[in-house]
């Protein structure tokens, strides 16, 4: 991702302030972690429902611009519908970002979260527009 | 909010990670801003997607909370429909939430941000859960 | 709308199916109602979620084709999120499209529909794709 | 479906309007399809948009009601996120749900719809709010 190197090799930006640990990036496939803190908790002791949203846009834009930032393309998420099934707590948040359409101006991710004992917890369809800079 | 109200009075949770400064908080409207800095940024420089999810999410959540925790009630975010119209790269990320549904188990709120010039800039949809904590 | 004319002067389309009556369509704004009846129905007697988001989705396609079609392009709904505030069981739906966003090749238009009584009782997002035919 | 059988066993509902042919339906997995024809297209001769929505609704709608209505509860759409992938020009949409959340008063299901090639076209989510009649 040439595009913006400083907030990707020097941990400067948003997903490094939450904490997402990228362990495989592709056009294809992404998946990360995150692991839970007080910091990402909202009231009542669960996650914050704005940490899924942002793992979910991460993983879907790092994937499309894992592609489209070769030919000098900038990936930026256009919408963002995130269901929570299951609060999660505790533990890590293991995500798997699937992508399910790659058109010209245009991809769509599902993503899926689940928590430490692998029980699907959130579901996530990302939509990335792929613009110029 | 006081069912965990440790996240909201020491600024501990998610909210004060990324910077949510809430300016009024009512079930039927809550209004806040955030103001843009390189933690909140994603490659190419633009905020992301994240943070605009995180803020709707932030304010559909206390809004419901500012009256079912005083029936001991918790407020979660079940679906959060975000839809990016125009980047944010700078200035501050003002937001407004307008509740438009009040059921006995699930709230729903529009959200919408604008930039420093007042351009509407982000439209989202929150369904939020009561339960019981 | 010359792209396929057939469909909006005979009336064999998906809207005159469902029972459309489109009152304004520009490309900022586009009204229009549909008059319940049984085949809308959905089991208990309330209007099918389905037809709140054909209404939606043929009210931003119409005011995004009642610009781009002049151009030659053609208007296809890319993403559709529709909420239930309040089931709709008799009488007339009736329908506002305002149009949020304008870019090149996507478009964005939020929906509200209203009962007899005026109450706000669906809103719906729909994202918007402007192609070559 | 006890609650409203009229609808189902006399062909009177918005299902029977636009052609649903359900082939499986448990409150785990619901399966149907639809024949495209004149009837459902919109301009440019693709089927118009609400029709996908329509067919996640019903499938989500009736996979709960196959629970819920035997205990008395009606299954009602709350809300529904379908984002096309590919437009349908001809041939049968092919649709099946799954169940992904089981809540107490909310249940949310995936739709995947795929053209007769076998190709994904539409990636549907719908939450259903269980209620009292």
């Amino acid at each position: 991702m040439g595009v913006h190197p400083a907030s990707d090799t020097d941990g400067t930006g948003f997903d490094a302030l939450y904490g997402l640990e990228l362990s495989e990036c592709s056009d294809e496939l992404a998946r990360g972690f995150v692991a839970v803190r007080d910091e990402l908790r909202q009231s009542g002791g669960v996650v914050h429902g704005g940490v899924y949203g942002a793992i979910a846009e991460a993983l879907a834009v790092r994937g499309t611009a894992a592609s489209v930032a070769a030919v000098g393309k900038l990936a930026v998420g256009l919408a963002n519908q995130t269901t929570v099934l299951h609060p999660i707590a505790q533990g890590k948040i293991h995500a798997t970002a699937t992508r399910r359409h790659r058109g010209r101006t245009t991809w769509v991710w599902e993503v899926e979260m689940a928590d430490d004992r692998g029980l699907l917890c959130v579901a996530s369809r990302v939509t990335v527009s792929v613009r110029d800079p």
